[in-house]
């Protein structure tokens, strides 16, 4: 094994809450294990969303693949002082043997629906939680963000620019790839377009601009020395007379087979000066140099600029989808749902999931659009032709049965997001789906809760 | 070199924005090797936000230090056709070699003061421009929250529970670093355990309580299968119900010397709870039986049960932190603010920075609390005896002068937040705080305005 490898296997074992140790030791030293049922949902609509889109399932599926406990890492837990030493020696030989199924990435999928099940040996299943919940809530946040950027504004390409106010660099990774899932077209970061294959795109920064004599000098240099059609930044003093410098500089290179391939504007006034800037550029024939916007843009932005028609090509959005901003936590739990063929839940306030292994089917219109969706128990036969089911089983035992591309992903979203009906595609503010239950699921929800009230001797309400 | 510390190499080498390369190919083929200095900075007042505690400043400094561009890396940069060869090719022997100023980790600071500055060789300072905002935008989002809830619940322990809901493992561990830097007593994440020496903390999840015959039962075998005084979750069911339960099973084990340790309650009316199990603990003698309170946190609700006197020991906070939920953005700029000796800025709306390398100075009142702050050009003497200057030399020539401990950063959090006036720790809203310009400092700024005015032909305004 490579250090590298190694490195991501401590990583990955001990990024996790101690109480999921604590637990596990406590399951070894009562020797419980049987098979466990954990289901990850969204339970309440997060703001301003009417959907959200699935990510983070293959990362989920590498790390329970990775999961295992080497020399380093049980040294550090046996140093708390506060896990069994008899469990951690026995993790010497864990492996993940749990089957996993999940939704696929970028489906569209509502509040209550599961998109991960793990049925395990209970220790397995626990040690799944953090590790699933911590891989998919960031992945989801952001590809479900930026596919209403996609929504807010159909025609445009869109860049992701946020490595600088992501999270760190694991999560400038996670945003660009969830960013292309959901509908982008590239990113500016170089990492994520090694990882996942993604064009990544990119001009000058005002420090370029800045740098140099005179703006129009800046933009003769580096004409001169990029190779290919360059971009062109032009808000750096005046973003009108920059668009004059763009082009004159633009006609000097005409003559020689180069050409300025567009501008953008990072400041100020990007309805009315993306007009003014198409003017000009058109006036002086230049109707296929492009025009970028960019500059703490979000899907609310995109939308008044597509109202308005506003002659933008392409927009660079980065801090907003980054950091998921208006709406950055998704309520997303992992339950245990049943243990030992009973169904199992909390029944405390506001945080009740729904029992046993379940399927989630999507019935589609005649006109192709969404219905309505079933959550069922999964052991009950498909409600009729129509339905198509949305949980696949990807891991089996512990090995990952579909590894799936970024590309595939990426395919299976703009073909949901065609059937979304676009009563859902709204910016603002949250519109109802209808997720039913089966009856099934609805009988054993509530044997389960009465079960557990009389277990607990409580009466029922 | 060990392969762990290739792939730590490789990541930080590409975790940049494209165009910082396409720039720094255009320096490298004009021959533009002048000194640069960059000031970071964050420029307006977030949203509740009336100061800002400084972190990320090592993970910069680690970052400077290991970027390097490997064949792998240079490959990759190949691939892409946008960045001239000769450039990539000079690129093998990069090592950064500039100077950096940093106001250190655990000082509180105020918007459009600089955080960070370099100055270096244009190409050097460029070339950290995304690695360093990345390195800090989320870990002074994280500590500023983080020192919210400290301020809001001063005399609660503050535990870390959020790497669920962290954008992935690194995030997982900055969320915890930033935390625990910030006032924070410990967290719940192993990683942060090992890595930075938190101490953990960690009890059971409802998956426990729910896959065992009955609460009791669970409570009692999990107190007989931990190694030291236990907590208890007590609102799986009923939380009154499990206040009796966690009484039952403290009473059976007082005898052979163990002891319940705390209970946690983790959702319903958390203030209305805590009076009701608080009265029954100590009804029953349990007075020193602590009551830890947890689910969805954050300083908003802490300040009302510190208002209220709820008798809650502790506090389990995890999303709304790791999140920065209720301002995840700081709108931090890295900008040129110097180039060959010439104030440099951009003129465009609201976005303007303060031109050449500066300090900022703190007076403190007799009292011993912040009076105000003055931002003058670093070459400025001290305004006076009573001034203390906040940046620091951090790097020379590209080597770190001072590395410092997370503990020393903590100690330092906690003698600023004990000098931080009482009327800018509010959680609602933001107050304002006194920040000056020295005089030189402004001339500087008015001439660099107007000398870009006329390079550029543009009218003053």
């Amino acid at each position: 094994m490579v250090e590298s490898d190694r490195r991501r296997l401590h990583e990955v074992a001990l990024a996790t809450d101690l109480y999921q140790m604590t637990m596990g030791a406590s399951y070894h030293a009562l020797e419980m294990d049987s098979t466990a049922t954990f289901s990850l949902m969204v339970r309440k609509p997060p703001k301003n969303r009417s959907f959200m889109v699935v990510a983070g399932i293959q990362e989920v599926m590498d790390r329970l693949a990775s999961l295992q406990f080497d020399q380093s890492v049980r040294g550090y837990l046996h140093s708390t002082g506060q896990i069994r030493p008899d469990f951690i020696e026995a993790l010497r030989d864990f492996r993940f043997q749990g089957d996993v199924w999940a939704i696929p990435e970028g489906s569209i999928v509502f509040p209550n629906e599961p998109v991960l099940e793990v049925q395990a040996p209970i220790l397995h299943a626990q040690l799944a939680e953090t590790l699933a919940i911590n891989a998919i809530h960031y992945a989801m946040a952001v590809a479900t963000k930026a596919s209403r950027c996609r929504i807010a504004a159909p025609d445009a390409s869109l860049i992701d620019f946020g490595l600088r106010r992501t999270p760190g660099i694991e999560a400038g990774l996670t945003a660009a790839r969830s960013a292309y899932l959901a509908g982008f077209d590239g990113t500016s970061n170089l990492l994520a377009g090694e990882r996942y294959g993604i064009p990544v795109a990119g001009t000058v920064a005002h420090s370029f601009i800045e740098s140099r004599p005179s703006e129009i000098d800046a933009f003769r240099v580096f004409r001169d020395t990029f190779p290919g059609p360059v971009t062109l930044l032009i808000d750096t003093y005046d973003t009108v007379r920059g668009a004059h410098h763009a082009v004159r500089v633009a006609k000097e290179i005409e003559e020689n087979g180069n050409r300025v391939a567009a501008v953008r504007l990072d400041s100020g006034d990007l309805v009315e000066l993306s007009f003014s800037v198409r003017k000009i550029l058109d006036e002086a024939g230049l109707t296929d140099v492009r025009i970028i916007a960019s500059g703490g843009l979000d899907e609310f932005e995109l939308e008044q600029f597509t109202r308005v028609a506003a002659p933008i090509d392409a927009y660079g959005v980065g801090t907003q989808i980054g950091t998921a901003a208006d709406s950055p936590i998704l309520d997303m739990a992992y339950k245990l749902v049943e243990y030992e063929n009973v169904g199992r839940l909390k029944l405390s306030t506001g945080k009740m999931s729904l029992v046993g292994p379940k399927q989630v089917w999507r019935r589609y219109g005649p006109d192709g659009f969404y219905e309505r969706d079933l959550v069922s128990a999964r052991d009950e036969p498909a409600p009729g032709d129509e339905w198509t089911p949305l949980l696949e089983p990807v891991m089996q035992a512990g090995e990952i049965l579909k590894p799936e591309t970024l590309q595939e992903g990426r395919e299976r979203f703009n073909l949901e997001l065609a059937r979304l009906p676009d009563r859902l595609k709204v910016i603002e503010g949250e519109q109802p789906y209808e997720v039913q239950l089966s009856d099934v699921l609805r009988k054993r929800q509530e044997t389960a809760i009465q079960e557990a009230r009389k277990r607990e001797g409580i009466d029922a309400q």
